[in-house]
């Protein structure tokens, strides 16, 4: 590991230093030396780190040029260059390093991310702008699209539907508990807010976000379990149901201050919104994916199939995206709808390849820089706030112990509850979009949720997020003893 | 192809419509609803296409936030969404059709992004996004990227210096050729005009750019040919002498301004940093190339091979980009250095591919981008501009004929010299580059190159562009005829 350690200390030096070398240049060099290389030529990228951080604006004048739009080509990419070298380097040793203590990859993906994202803590800058940077962070989330367009494709309709009632109750449990848990860990702890904050911290409890637990299913290869099935559908439940507290609860809160009654025909839009989506997904999507791929199979061509694959399933990421719904909820309900029958005549003669094996290497690429940019979300100063330590334990605390309770809902028979209950534990950048919203609220002039609250809650989402690969990894391994044992 | 189009509508709607929908709802939506679906959720993007196009704020303020930043995930990734789905359909589409007419596809992904970037002209807008989203052009960044990634992989070291001196007289008679000729229509056509002025137009005649050519010969399976190694070669060269150039003419533009003499240093400095590059990614590289390969396969795991490949290509990339060369300049050196006997041992056991094969699925998605925006470039309505149209023509004349010169550079006997020289003829975006910087440099006060002056230039750009992927396809079959008929 120590050479491989070195590998990416050199590649990253590789990187850094003629970026650095070059700030000086173009800072100290002849006048014309600074014109030839203005923004105009684009391929001069002054400092990208500082340019993308502080202001993303060369980049973007850069692109609104009509003509010279091709000029700024080079200018925002060069971040990206950099960033992506540090990320998939990083990536892969983070990854090897857990398999090497025997946990599954993503958790050294999202701890290299944790480990850069808070350089600046030893008095390292220089890359914040992996968090900041818009391109990077478009390749992210086109990653997580992919990873869960893979789950998807892993599944199909039918599958889902034969677990749904078991999803339905878990998800319907693993919002119920940590609700009433954290409104009892926000009344006891904060007697003096209003009950609408915490109502809001409860909320904040209940989101669960899928990509960390579809991921440790795939690195464990335990996508085919009925389990990982319960806890894909309650997650797609879960993400509709977040959206409905969200609505409610922000109604009321702005209700409470307009002292008027909430608006409960924005959450029926919402609910009538997203069944649609889902519906419309299933059954249009079910209808209109042969046809598409029979209609392309006209077209021929190299990467064909990946290509109208992809664009379907962009499609429906983007349709949840019109909705509000995650994008990563289209995404998957895009692979659950795309079946083998339906693109076999578009797999090339002679190459038998299955789509997922055409889509690993683009996966292989953009799924760990989704993870490691979740770990530079993690700000560990965070955890030198003694005071809002209490409250983020009970919180995690309740935000653990209230799914846990979901194991409940699993209705079938000789099925490992508490995988589900895991699997339903990380709440990710769901729970962070949630306390970013009540931060953004005020309540009788106060912010609803406070910077010490926020905090604690960015705890709580970084806790259950970095113990659930370990945690899921352990239950598995567990009853997949129990079932050997069995007679 | 009716039906295919229809598809291509069909999906476009399917994309657009919500998108309009939305833009009203969230205009005119209850007060609730429009807090809900703040910017804070990420979830919810308020007509991605004005945001994007207008102020990319939103989606940069949202990446700046510290913790929300996960919140803004969604955000800028919808319009990239909806841009990659009407580019992956469009590009395919069109791109077939070109075949159809037995042309190279690439021709057909040119004209799709013409079209759709001229909408406006017949009144239809809505889609200019595609041009200046940031994301779809760090998408097709890396799409052109890749493509000479694997252009280079096709090649290696030894075979390109082995018609390194036909490269070398190929890119300096396409370089002096081409400003003569460009000098004198300038002073001919722009009498009153001072010198620099001609000297700049003629310099925005020498710029090559290899993308369509590689592209061509890619579509053509024609890579192998001692003449596509010739005209690749060239092209790295050309890259470095319009470099040169460039710094030499603004160099002097300034210091007729300020009435002192030509900074040489910063020219001297160019030279010296690209041919650092150039021996240092040749001997550097291949020295750790091998070593790069053998650490990392202590790494294993899924797709490492792509991964270690794509962070070498991504490294010099940026490299190149840090010495103010073309990014793709640093992607070819990375494909003519890495040797599949480097990598034989990161091939996972059973799973034979060859590296190609594993970029195909991500070229085939990015590649296209790339093209498609280089049509969005194109503005048809320069052409209305009868006033240039003169200058524009004599100018394509001159970028035209003064390629074709540089034919008597190929030194071997036998080959076929007009592919080479056609193969030169596109300047895609590097001669516009060229003329965004003229129209933002002034000599005396006045414009060095004058609206009327870059429209002349544009059109010239398109037409050498859209040129090239027909006649090359004329002129190598020619030469395929004649080799047949050869006793």
């Amino acid at each position: 590991m120590k050479r491989a350690i070195l590998g990416l200390i050199l590649l990253a030096c590789f990187g850094v230093f003629p970026m650095i070398g070059q700030t000086e240049s173009s800072a100290g060099s002849a006048e014309t030396d600074s014109e030839i290389t203005s923004p105009a030529t684009g391929k001069h990228a002054p400092a990208p780190t500082a340019a993308q951080a502080d202001s993303p604006d060369p980049a973007h004048s850069g692109a609104a040029e009509s003509h010279a739009g091709a000029a700024s080509h080079a200018n925002p990419v060069s971040p990206v260059l950099l960033g992506l070298i540090i990320i998939l380097v990083g990536a892969r040793i983070g990854g090897r390093a857990a398999e090497f203590f025997h946990q599954p990859a993503v958790l050294g993906e999202l701890l290299f991310g944790v480990l850069i994202g808070n350089l600046t803590l030893f008095g390292f800058g220089g890359l914040e702008f992996l968090g900041s940077d818009v391109g990077i962070q478009i390749l992210a989330e086109i990653g997580v699209i992919l990873l869960l367009f893979e789950v998807g494709l892993e599944s199909n309709v039918k599958e889902m539907l034969s677990v749904g009632m078991s999803s339905l109750m878990v998800a319907l449990l693993g919002i119920i508990a940590p609700f009433a848990l954290g409104w009892g860990v926000s009344a006891w702890m904060l007697p003096n807010e209003e009950t609408l904050v915490h109502v809001f911290i409860a909320a904040t409890l209940c989101a669960t976000s899928v990509g960390i637990t579809a991921r440790v299913l795939a690195d464990l290869g335990k996508l085919q379990t009925r389990e990982a099935k319960i806890v894909l559908g309650a997650a797609v439940i879960d993400d509709i149901l977040g959206l409905v507290i969200l609505a409610v609860v922000t109604g009321s809160i702005q209700a409470a201050n307009q002292g008027t009654e909430l608006h409960t025909a924005a959450v029926a839009i919402i609910i009538a919104k997203a069944a649609l989506f889902l519906v419309g997904a299933l059954v249009i999507g079910g209808w209109f994916a042969p046809r598409m791929f029979r209609l392309s199979s006209r077209l021929r061509g190299e990467g064909l199939l990946v290509t109208v694959s992809l664009a379907f399933c962009f499609l429906l990421s983007y349709l949840a995206n019109a909705i509000e719904l995650a994008t990563i909820v289209g995404a998957f309900a895009a692979g659950l709808i795309l079946d083998e029958v339906q693109y076999r005549d578009l797999v090339p003669d002679g190459r038998e390849h299955a789509l997922e094996e055409l889509l690993q290497p683009i996966a292989a690429i953009l799924v760990p820089i989704f993870f490691v940019r979740m770990g530079l979300e993690v700000d560990l100063s965070t955890f030198g706030q003694v005071e809002v330590l209490g409250l983020a334990g009970l919180l995690t605390l309740a935000a653990i112990l209230g799914k846990g309770i979901c194991a409940a809902g699993v209705l079938e028979k000789g099925l490992d509850r508490l995988s589900v209950a895991v699997g339903m534990i990380p709440r990710g950048e769901v729970g962070l979009i949630f306390a970013a919203i009540g931060a953004s609220l005020t309540l009788h002039g106060q912010p609803v949720v406070a910077p010490a609250i926020f905090s604690a809650v960015v705890i709580m989402v970084i806790i259950t997020t970095l113990i659930t690969p370990p945690l899921l990894k352990i239950t598995l391994s567990r009853s997949e003893k129990a079932k050997a044992q069995r007679p």
